[in-house]
């Protein structure tokens, strides 16, 4: 059977070009970057290269640029890293409701320490208000993490006027930004951000490949102690093949980026409007606008995400019902909790999120798969049952 | 110009087979582990699979391997995450002075935190004396940590006592194994550790992959803050290549272990009698006979170590002047220091480490361009002209 992949937010296929870059990386150039032979030298060449593009897809300096083997280890580097070197100044920090589960948790660590955090509220489409922003803010306040794009339902946050109130206050602004980065235009000068989190595998880069940008200036501590790689801020033996996958991504990423972003948003929008069309009581998640160009969530009523998702899986189709890095908890997820989405409608989220290679024919396959399981779940539902029979009073 | 890799400690290259198994997970099963379709469940089960391999290679259960991205990495969990996790017991620490720099560091992380460390000091061959750890502990001390063989020197420490010590006591045991695991045989039940560090890339696996094994029912803090990965304990999308990479490798390290060592031991023992031969004033650094199966180290008087790496670079071999993790800094090594080695001595350092395809025509190469080199070196060095005439005084 073919298999259609429609689980961008686990992490997309690598770009065949991606896998060829690295492979001299696991054959012959196996050299370690702080080496001073010619082996060490060749390897040193070409995670600097890696850095260069990885800089350039977000517009930022190479020497701003931190690899990190994830996107969660990128939000932990930052969060507590930047906590940490500016405690002095204060111990409050100001969150989305809606972030990652590496900063929330990372968080959590640092509230041991006597730190302090506010959780800005969402509205119905998981949007913070920038006001609420500035209203959060205290003489305490060090730092702010408002993610750029959300995972689990698409929407896009008003960075840029965030960072206009952080600006103002001379409070730290990090973002977390490994949905969005490789799939839109992102630059870190236009969004006035000090410090920003991406993940090369968001963009058909290799897993194992992330990084941190950090602005030129700005303090912050180590996250593995050590040697003196990564310009003494992350120690351990550099991942040579996934920094030259991820630099490679990052250079194919910026190649007609505009074309594949309307190419993504073209395909989005036909199932955004054709699915609820196809399945009644089916509501879409996230802002049906201001969303990540590859990103459709939905939630669908009276079935349960875990459910559609393996039913979909044995018709072909690779889907999600929320981040990956939480799936196998089954707990409803937090963001569509912030969102006023109550606890049963929350268990019945499901993502569809789009690779370069999708096309329209599989969203037809899609469409016409999906209905009838759809079908075959709600006549086994007791909350649908429950539901025709209060219809019929 | 043929090359000749003498930088074990820097990295291996990786096993053809290595990379054949890697290579499936770079390209069509590129699913994330944590997601619930097919794609996902066939990721689960090949790190899965590499859990249980690496596992086997120490002597552990895979529910005791945590999976990391260098050695580095699992040295700032194993000291961060046992410390803090038992600091109600008590904040502190009993290190080596010999420990990797991520142990170190880690510690002086620590130390503002209101930890304290006791650092055992080593005698002329690097070697601890277990009685001094018995001497170190106090009613506060919950983690002892000293690392299994000394990447620079080579010198294997008395570990399976110091265990006996630390047990006694009930305090945790962590070893920094690194650059022992897959060149010796290692059991963890046998040294008698709580955790122990192990990294791919020393036993012909990849870089990017790593290992903490943390004994069953051991408390620890998690490192990476987020996601339900490693038990919750280290977040972040698994890197699969990587560690199936790693699987492969523990599965290829303990097929003839035994035949392997010793052939290594039989080349680093030609090597150690017939350098200082061919060499005068060439020191052996380590203890002579309890050190790691590939390894050999010198001073070599009057000359500086990045010389000497830079000149054999020249002619086709690469070795090391110490780790890799600071060799940019060109700053002595702490370990040749805490021996007694004086700070210029320290300075003239070498570190030949072999790998499984060195050959003895490699060792016979290097005996014969090596000590035109030192020749060469010695009458442009100001050191040697001093000794010269002080001698003929």
């Amino acid at each position: 059977m073919k298999r259609i992949y429609l689980d961008h937010i686990a992490g997309t296929p690598l770009h065949p070009e991606v896998v060829e870059a690295m492979l001299p990386f696991l054959h012959e150039k196996f050299g370690n970057p702080q080496s001073l032979h010619s082996d060490g030298q060749q390897a040193a060449e070409a995670i600097q290269e890696a850095r260069e593009k990885v800089a350039q897809l977000i517009n930022a300096a190479s020497s701003e640029i931190f690899f990190t083997a994830s996107g969660s280890e990128a939000n932990n580097f930052a969060i507590k890293g930047l906590a940490l070197a500016h405690q002095k100044q204060g111990k409050h920090v100001v969150l989305s409701s809606v972030e990652h589960q590496s900063i929330l948790n990372a968080a959590k660590f640092l509230e041991k320490l006597g730190f302090t955090f506010f959780h800005i509220p969402v509205d119905r489409f998981g949007k913070i208000d920038p006001e609420d922003v500035r209203k959060a803010l205290t003489q305490e306040t060090i730092l702010v993490s408002i993610m750029l794009a959300n995972g689990e339902v698409g929407t896009i946050e008003p960075l840029a006027e965030v960072a206009k109130i952080c600006r103002s206050r001379d409070i730290l602004l990090h973002t977390d930004a490994v949905n969005a980065v490789g799939n839109m235009p992102v630059d870190v000068k236009a969004l006035g951000v000090d410090a920003l989190s991406l993940a090369g595998n968001q963009f058909y880069g290799p897993k194992g490949s992330a990084a941190l940008f950090i602005k030129k200036g700005k303090r912050i501590l180590p996250f593995i102690d050590g040697g003196i790689q990564e310009g003494g801020r992350r120690a351990g033996t550099e991942d040579v093949p996934a920094i030259v996958g991820m630099g490679k991504a990052a250079e194919i990423a910026m190649q007609n980026m505009v074309s594949r972003v309307e190419r993504m948003k073209d395909l989005r929008d036909s199932l955004i409007k054709r699915l609820p069309e196809s399945i009644e009581h089916t509501i879409l998640t996230g802002h049906p606008i201001q969303r990540l160009p590859y990103h459709a969530s939905f939630c669908v009523e009276f079935v349960e995400g875990e459910s559609m998702l393996l039913n979909l899986d044995m018709q072909g189709i690779a889907s999600a019902s929320g981040s990956s890095c939480t799936s196998r908890a089954l707990k409803a997820s937090h963001v569509l909790l912030a969102m006023g989405i109550d606890h049963t409608l929350a268990q019945s989220s499901l993502v569809f999120s789009l690779i370069d290679n999708t096309t329209p024919e599989d969203i037809d396959y899609l469409l016409e798969v999906f209905p009838p399981i759809i079908e075959r779940l709600r006549k086994m539902s007791p909350l649908y049952t429950q539901y025709l029979e209060e219809k019929e009073k």
